[in-house]
């Protein structure tokens, strides 16, 4: 098997660059074969890579210049005109290239979305893209998607991402017939807004493993591999349980420092927390995949520490072995009828 | 002051009638003034009570026959033709002659809002009730709406909300100039769906404390009083949060069986896990308001212990006393103008 070779943003995300030079060389003392273009500003990154082991010197690793940056809130006004000098648009370049097969940034993920469709291109037969992303659940995990590349969607589109998320679980998981369902406010046909219930008949009528509407509460349950959703509601969704882990975090934080024997209890749990922290943790996720997009697109959370940016990584390299994008193509072209009757839906 | 009398629905709920009727007397012993009217099938009710200290004897107490119910699932084609002889209209019967001045119900939503709206009208200016409810934040609480009463909102909906939910916080919770945010996938004007960057322009302009947009997480923060979210939205939000508390609970919980030092902790821990329960149950807050209605109507979670039932009874008789329905009138008349020219908005 030929190496992969993937091009990290440098500059993307709250503790970029340090955290993301770190993790990069983690990671490739765990991988034996993978290159990676490290893309940024060249000075900034030479200076973390001394602090590390070694100064940071490892053959299968490449500096790339890239004088700019945006910022994670950026618009794209002000981004757009100096986005040729942007690490974003240089990492991009590699992919469209041919020198990398990935492309993997903890930064402005609207950014990311917009270079990204306008320097590769979408997958043909794919309206729009769409981001996913796993979420713990009482058994294991679920993937979520979309997750916020799109505001307002139709139904094609859900079904676009039904189809692509299918195509996802069944090579990089290794879930043969993954349960889809649609993210709703109640589990009966005809729950919901206009969206899903138009969704719903659509998915219905096809050839997939579609197990009905979940609620807010039961995708939690681990009874589904996919569930689906417009960005909006899948963004908030997103959010929403991040907030809910910080504030149940907080109140074990405060409930257990309320009297001696609790800090006595707490001294000894110190590692069973400590685990849990970790099973709520996104750094071991490694980010939302940018489905649609003729190329694999890895986005770290805008958090990421060393650890998040080599799950990042590793998750891009195995997309990119397990063939990622021509199973999803296969699976477009194989309902490419389907989707052209819904052209207008 | 008057005895306030609050009609409770002793049929709804997935422990009724058992929780209904403890949580009642227990409201009965904390509350020396309010009567209740125990609204259900009168056998079994009766069985209850006897069951309870003072075999539920109360002056206070009356309990009105209903010999049919409808069940949590059940959909209006199939309760309507029933619907006179269900213990929810014979609830909101007495609401409407006047005989009570609030009604309780953890029963099936759907059917409470229908048949409330049926019964009591609503309120002048309004278009469209919403369910409102508090969510624990890390500094306290924050109210949502809507979080289930409607699918496909458009932005006078949206801004009804708002007013409605700003005299219930100034009356109920004494604040004085609420706080109000609009739910979004951005903080920024111009981020979120079609929906709520319309509903953004309406409100910016208004003369009320609008402070933008607030996303998921930081909804969990306690920054803002007052939450406005469109019902498809707000009830996936409230439902993931559930779930994911779930999800928390059942890792600690398995986490801290692990090993003997980790159950030594756990028992040590025994009172804070409690209070930790507790601080997120929702039996504390007492179920979610129907706002809109001519009326007062408090609809219980559908898993309402005596706790929940007392609660709810407790936020009713609040509503009662407070004025709650004069003082959305007012707020509403006051800005009718803004109103009448969002018809078509």
């Amino acid at each position: 098997m030929e190496p992969v070779a993937v091009a990290i943003d440098a500059m993307g995300g709250d503790h970029a660059p340090a955290e993301v030079v770190k993790g990069v060389m983690e990671f490739m003392t765990r991988n034996p074969d993978p290159r990676i273009y490290l893309v940024g500003k060249k000075r900034e990154i030479r200076r973390e890579l001394r602090r590390l082991p070694a100064g940071g010197m490892n053959e299968r690793l490449s500096v790339i210049n890239a004088n700019d940056q945006i910022s994670m809130r950026e618009q794209l006004l002000t981004y757009w005109r100096k986005r040729e000098r942007t690490s974003i648009q240089r990492a991009l370049d590699l992919v469209r290239r041919g020198d990398a097969q990935a492309m993997v940034s903890a930064g402005n993920t609207g950014a990311v979305m917009a270079l990204a469709k306008a320097n590769l291109g979408m997958l043909e037969g794919i309206g729009r893209p769409a981001l996913a992303t796993l979420i713990p659940t009482v058994k294991g995990k679920t993937m979520l998607m979309d997750v916020g590349a799109n505001v307002d969607s139709r139904p094609r589109h859900l079904v676009e991402f039904a189809l692509m998320g299918k195509a996802f679980m069944q090579t990089v998981h290794g879930i043969e017939n993954p349960r889809i369902a649609l993210m709703s406010i109640g589990e009966e046909e005809g729950k919901g807004n206009e969206l899903i219930k138009r969704t719903y008949a659509i998915l219905k009528s096809m050839d997939i493993n579609f197990i009905g509407n979940v609620e807010g509460r039961d995708a939690y349950l681990g009874e589904s591999d996919l569930i689906i959703t417009d960005g909006f509601t899948g963004n908030i969704t997103l959010k929403v349980a991040e907030g809910v882990v910080d504030v149940v975090m907080s109140m074990i934080r405060s409930e257990m420092r309320s009297s001696l024997q609790s800090r006595l209890g707490v001294f000894l749990l110190k590692r069973s927390l400590r685990r849990l922290r970790r099973r709520l943790d996104y750094a071991e996720i490694g980010g939302a995949l940018l489905l649609g997009i003729n190329g694999i697109v890895v986005i770290g959370h805008g958090r990421s520490n060393a650890k998040a940016v080599g799950s990042a990584l590793e998750l891009s390299v195995r997309m990119v072995r397990e063939r990622v994008l021509e199973r999803i193509s296969a699976e477009i072209s194989g309902v490419r009828n389907v989707l052209e009757e819904l052209s207008y839906a």
